[in-house]
């Protein structure tokens, strides 16, 4: 059987492995990276329609404060544009469509009070949750025990407050509000800046994007070590000692001193590791599901409701369209509409029909900006609850009784093993920016180790 | 490589793959089955201590309405005793002991009340939910966004009430009461008849100890067909088509026309299937933690705190004994202390030393029941989270927005697949009788699909 022996070898050619690989490549040290894909990417993925449409199906956006990601952005020289923002929302809410301008639907004067004062109390809570250790938060037991929901309804009073910042919480998470503690969603919150910072397009979450795309982005950081990169080479067994770990892949042994696991905590029993994983780590790595989240888009030859002064911005309570976004170019680019479909939602249309999903969605668009919504010149989406090697999106959620309880055990090594994955990143937990960020931290402590190894 | 052809192919020999195998056998299919330990037994475990002490390290008991596993021990000749129920039981709260006799520790009269009241209201809403279909009760979503202890606040409002009933529910679900949904644990209350019962001796879950043990009755009704098992035979991946499924194994391809899988949702996805998994099937695996739970015993010449006119039952507020069991035969017999850790005590315990463990259980025993705890025979424990093949125990739990959502997709065929394990069962979920219950069905459901596929 094929046999390679390496000092540091990477599991997974996502953000979190590529950066990984790029702080260990900048230190000349010896290394592989296994992905069991075809290609690099993990939770990106962009592809190209009709020769020239390019199209993030995977992660998307970047924002202001990510700077990791950013400074990938400037040593590479990739071409960015800011999103569409200018022109009226769209709010839909009882079968009823008004506009608006800003982040903040039209809704009556008492709901946006409620709506007001509930997010601000979130995002105060949020400031307080400590982002290395999260489970010191004075109230921390409490919190955990909870659900998001349970402190939605208990802190708004008007339906279309809750009904609003539901929609809010299913975009930010890809999850219900119901399946997190509201611990984790404090942390995960505070770890993008803040509620308004994420579900923002200026100074947020959504500013800006990557004309080649994200996987563009990476493709381009990981060239100068792309022979390192294994392709569909899953890993399916880790045996370690003492003196370094044996990863069993589809295609033979590699051996390395250290190992450093880029896999979502969902996924990382699908190694089986000799021996076996400590239990604090499985049972945490248990309660970690993957959220649901689907990327739908609609091509026209331009972005025609930017003429009507629309922003392409909707807002609604009628499935499958809730949010979408324009997310093309200048006016004479394509009409690019993004429609998120998230959570329970997510695993229920994509059971569907393609052409039924297709069908669903240009009518609610027809609905919203008129009849040339009804033909697109592409219409695509995707659901990563189907990839095999994600099975979710974006992000490992954490259940109630999860974070206090068993998340200092995320990031610990195990041996000779060190764990990275934007799950493990302190600051912008769920995005690009906090990949990056848990695969340099990953490299160093793998460096570091390997360096006291050969002094003891 | 080793290639073996047959009809039925079941995947875990514990009670519910050992059931189907039986219903099969019983109908003259041709089978297999293929176990991933080198044991039978699943989550039982039954281990005989300085030649003769008997002692269950996984599933213990039997309770009344439970008919198929009483099926099994009629039909095997296996010996039963009544679990000692006789004198008075101890309350330790706060610092202080008392004792009492009946189900009800002594508190005062107002957190009796309360825990009364609680008890009564949360035994009503269970009833209301349907086993088959839990998700279509009318509060189904409401219920399935709050953790149970959620409701267990609002609606307690004595320290000690609230108190004792988290005990309960933690030695019920091997959890805290904020890993689960109140939907989950109404149907899984419902599902053993109610509360009452499953925290009960008398008519009740922990009624009765079989002499030779669980496991020692599943190898009674194994033994016909004995020679079909193969033991430390994990399987790694299945391939389906229309024709079969083609399991890989670490001895080689097992081909059949059906598949039962008895493998707790948890760990499913260690398979690699090839088609995948339907989504919401694998989203709703990742969504199944398995609970912690850890026995212990220490066992003594005799069971001196009969004579004392003690039962050997504790309820504490003290880590890590809260809650004990006297599990010996007659006043003759040894004394068998059994004390239960459960949910986070349970995988904080096994993480401390094996000798710090014993120190900590038999200073609470002298504490509770005098000088003669300090000297046991045996001490041992076992916590259920270090198995590999099982990952935690008694079952795998529902945090929020998992059983209203995806719980129709627990059961339903894959092709060729069907699905077994207690988790499944509407009856007695997460027990013995659930688990043969939900082999029976999943052999009847296969049995039925080949005979259509042949008729077709």
């Amino acid at each position: 059987m094929n046999e390679q022996q390496t000092d540091f070898l990477i599991v997974g050619a996502g953000f979190a492995g590529i950066a990984a690989a790029k702080k260990l490549h900048s230190q000349n040290c010896n290394f592989l990276i296994a992905e069991a894909r075809d290609r690099i990417g993990g939770r990106t993925l962009t592809q190209t329609f009709e020769g020239e449409i390019v199209l993030d199906l995977g992660a998307k956006w970047l924002g202001p404060t990510q700077q990791l990601v950013w400074e990938w952005v400037h040593q590479t020289g990739a071409e960015t544009y800011s999103t569409y923002n200018s022109g009226r929302n769209i709010l839909s809410y009882k079968g009823k469509i008004s506009h608006y301008t800003g982040v903040i639907p039209k809704i009556n004067a008492l709901s946006l009070l409620d709506l007001g004062l509930a997010m601000n109390r979130l995002e105060k809570l949020a400031a307080t949750v400590n982002l290395q250790q999260p489970w010191q938060h004075p109230q921390a037991l409490h919190y955990d025990a909870m659900t998001l929901h349970t402190w939605i309804r208990q802190n708004t009073w008007t339906n279309a407050a809750r009904h609003l910042l539901e929609i809010g919480i299913q975009t930010v998470f890809a999850a219900e509000s119901s399946e997190i503690s509201l611990l984790f969603a404090l942390f995960y919150l505070h770890s993008g800046d803040s509620l308004q910072t994420l579900i923002s397009i200026a100074n947020g979450a959504q500013q800006t994007i990557l004309k080649e795309g994200t996987q563009g982005l990476l493709k381009k950081v990981a060239a100068p070590f792309a022979n390192r990169i294994r392709l569909s080479t899953p890993v399916h067994k880790i045996v370690q000692d003492e003196t370094g770990v044996q990863a069993h892949t589809s295609k033979g042994i590699i051996r390395a001193r250290k190992c450093i696991l880029t896999v979502p905590p969902a996924l990382m029993e699908r190694i089986r590791f000799e021996p076996l994983l400590p239990q604090q780590k499985a049972q945490l790595f248990q309660r970690m599901p993957m959220g649901a989240a689907m990327k739908c888009y609609a091509i026209y030859p331009s972005p025609f409701w930017r003429q009507q002064g629309l922003s392409g911005q909707v807002i609604s309570d009628e499935f499958p369209v809730k949010v979408t976004f324009d997310v093309g170019h200048t006016d004479q680019d394509y009409g690019k509409m993004l429609v998120f479909v998230e959570g329970n939602d997510a695993r229920y249309f994509i059971s569907l029909p393609a052409e039924k999903r297709k069908e669903m969605v240009l009518t609610k668009l027809v609905r919203f900006f008129g009849k040339q919504a009804a033909s697109p010149i592409v219409y695509t989406d995707k659901c990563w609850t189907e990839e095999e090697w994600t099975r979710g999106c974006y992000v490992g959620l954490m259940p109630p009784n999860t974070l206090a309880h068993l998340g200092q055990h995320l990031r610990t090594p195990f041996g000779n093993i060190h764990f990275a994955g934007t799950e493990t990143a302190e600051r912008w937990n769920g995005y690009l920016d906090g990949a990056i960020r848990s695969g340099y931290r990953a490299a160093e402590e793998a460096i570091q180790a390997a360096r006291s190894n050969m002094s003891s």
